[in-house]
């Protein structure tokens, strides 16, 4: 079972007196502020003369292993109409396999085009993990869907992600994520009134595409941070949370964070909340001791159970259950105790 | 003329005394409570222990013919991912072909996934048609979509609307009706605040592609048929009125009704208005005036009207002639009768 | 470089005594009421016993040479379901094109179906153009997409505007304009409470695949000229420039215009500001100072500047130096002496 509530990116080198700061406290976040996946970020959030730098302080922090309940996917250079950045992405992808390949989860790859570039960078990991000895298909890939030519191909590059018999989930791409900034320049549309457009059809398609190759889909990142009223200056805190609301709404997996205050904030919206975690509990106990007594087909609230049903039941249970074992604290502060041992000590297995 | 306002589902057995309750009453609704389409719900309307009961009812109703005035399309299990349920759809539709064949229009699948599963259900339709002796092509096919497989085919899923050389509604396929619960569900999505998102997008797509292929397009249910304020209790009007609206307005045929208000409402929204009807029946009979005069091109209010032009006024008498043939009280009711008259004597015959 | 801030048609014929009037105004118009494109419309915008005049109004403006500075885009008759409508169209084209072809940037088709009949449009033009002896592809041809088919098949007519290796913008096809209106009314959508839907999941796949292809987009028209309030009627400027700013924002690179007012609005709208000019002035004056002294790769405001990003400012750059060419009261009016200058002035080649 897969969590992906938050992508985190952290630029991976800044010019202060470490240059790790951010990369260094996202690894060490505690609570809610732990990310799902942290993102160390060699591309736009590292300036162009720190790249290398950045790139070493990856491999440092991380060599060795580190002790991050999350998955660590970087973020490297690429773009699909600029041959000497893809060049310096595939050297990067190489060199991070080669040193701490076992640490990572995969690898983000932004501003990819259509459908053969997205192949081309999954050639690079494919051969990057084969040079580094590690095991086959144990790096994924993820990428920023952000040019009109990923939009163009979005149901193709999607299906990366299934195995080749179609299997959901199979294929080396594992997470599409929408970069809204890149996307709108690229169309040549504009922040009228200061607000770029919120790509509802967009983001629906990210969505079922996803969701059709059992992949992973995460929305765009929300940079007005701060906002300022009557002389008081406040973390944005509404107007990030109706952009991930929405986000959760339409069935993305996760949102892209910023800042720790926003982490905590998607890590809440896209965990069960009590009260499905309590209903789909519930269900599964009668659902099994109806089982029990052995009466043939079994309904529960008038709903026949089928094993597609149980399916969705014991997703929220598991979902749960991996939140609770990275992150015992999160799960600890929003479900009460009686509930959680439920869901922890519930039978989910449908084929018992 | 085909006429699809409302898609009204009936559960096939309920826990009552009659078991047969909702359908019978369907059967006998009056006035603008008749639906045009009948959808006797042996699927999730009908409780699982109650399924065979359920499809008894439906026979029996029926066989020997019923005075329904609409088309009866009864909906069967199906599930793309489940082939036990298949199996049960499969047995449903080669049962009530047999017995009750000649009084269907059609039948509905529900959670169709992509192309391949909706071809496979064309086919059983096809086999089960032919071993029951009916006519080829007498019993249609609809399907609901409610998955990210049949969102991800909805282009092809469309195309089987059409003939093999693309004659527009020449296919088996006839209606696709959406289905925001399950779709919503399968993505992962959430009622934030209670609500579900709309999906504008897939809307847009299913009117878009049912035009292209002269098949039927209809919306989702709206299942909060009450609300309460300040201590009355009362039937929801507005909201449903306003989903349908919405619907009528991006071009889909008609609405679903879970209800006999929400008939009354969708069946009146998707019919013309007495100023469309007056603007159409007026242009025909100045264009056909015109003709007679000889004068080779027509032209009415400052429009040439052509072929295409004269048939879409041609429609709109002709979809109200098809509902005053079939459903005479409502006609009556929202047209005066020298406009109703004149719409039914004229000369609707482009190559008269 | 291309701008296309503006469409506006102009009946090519109109029942007045001077039954080019609306035509001559338009070529005759100064300042922000010149349109980038003018589009003579034989088709709906002139009535159909004035289509032989209208053609021959045409003619006789533009033959000889006409002194206006945008693109002039006749639009003819068609549709890709009424034969006798694209013979008309045929032989309009080749009239046109052997009369006046050389002061023609293109012809525009409307109402296509599906890409074959784009592709038939296409061919059309291709052999009109070989017959007058015209330079292979110097008549391009845009398109109204304003059927079920079109948009159906959108990726595959945006295709048509890259070179047969993908070239953006090497094919025949330049541009793709919205037609609500027949769109509408062809899904069967109605304008309840008098607005028709907007239509935003088509607008945001218009300007993907016109962008996919270095093609235009261009929105659909507004025809609510005049508003009245408390006794007054007032050009209803806010409404249209509401529409035009959410293309916009969207990335369509210009606006429908019916009246010379929303074509000053659309002028504006779609032209740089003075601040988004200022930027990217700026911008490439710093970076060609950091380059001038030699050190490596290049930062401005923290962004590295690689031939893609410098790609974008120069965009800018380009733009107001096109629309000065051809409208220095324009860019006089909106942008002061020394900005424009600098503009003018800046060494914009990357590879200098």
């Amino acid at each position: 079972m897969r969590i992906a509530r938050t992508f985190q990116t952290a630029p991976a080198a800044v010019p202060k007196e470490n240059t790790a700061k951010y990369l260094d406290s996202a690894l060490a976040a505690e609570g809610f502020q732990a990310p799902d996946w942290l993102v160390p970020d060699i591309e736009d959030g590292t300036a162009p003369d720190m790249k290398a730098e950045g790139l070493e302080n990856v491999l440092d922090r991380l060599e060795g292993g580190v002790g991050f309940a999350g998955e660590i996917w970087p973020r490297v250079q690429w773009a699909y109409d600029d041959a000497s950045l893809r060049e310096r992405g595939e050297e990067e992808i190489t060199t991070l396999l080669e040193a701490v390949g076992e640490e990572l989860a995969g690898v983000v790859v932004p501003k990819v085009g259509r459908v053969e570039d997205v192949e081309r960078a999954r050639d690079v990991v494919a051969r990057a993990e084969a040079d580094a000895g590690l095991p086959e298909g144990s790096v994924e890939l993820s990428v920023i869907v952000e040019t009109a030519g990923a939009r163009l191909d979005l149901r193709e590059i999607a299906q990366l992600g299934a195995g080749p018999d179609g299997t959901d989930g199979a294929g080396r791409l594992a997470g599409m994520i929408f970069g809204p900034v890149d996307y709108t320049a690229e169309l040549g549309g504009r922040a009228i009134d200061g607000d770029r457009p919120r790509w509802d059809g967009l983001l629906e398609a990210l969505s079922n595409e996803a969701s059709a190759n059992g992949i992973v889909a995460i929305g765009g990142p929300f940079d007005k941070l701060f906002e300022e009223r009557a002389g008081v200056r406040f973390y944005n805190a509404e107007a990030y949370a109706d952009q991930i609301e929405r986000e959760a709404a339409v069935g993305l997996d996760g949102s892209w964070s910023l800042y720790p205050k926003q982490t905590v904030q998607a890590n809440h919206v896209h965990m069960p909340t009590t009260r499905e975690l309590e209903r789909d509990v519930s269900k599964i106990e009668r659902f099994n001791a109806a089982k029990e007594e052995g009466t043939g087909a079994v309904t529960v609230d008038g709903q026949m159970v089928d094993e597609a049903t149980f399916k969705n039941f014991a997703n929220t249970v598991e979902t749960v259950r991996t939140i609770h074992a990275k992150h015992p604290g999160q799960t600890g502060d929003v479900y009460d105790d009686a509930l959680l041992e439920r869901a922890l000590e519930l039978d989910t297995d449908w084929h018992r």
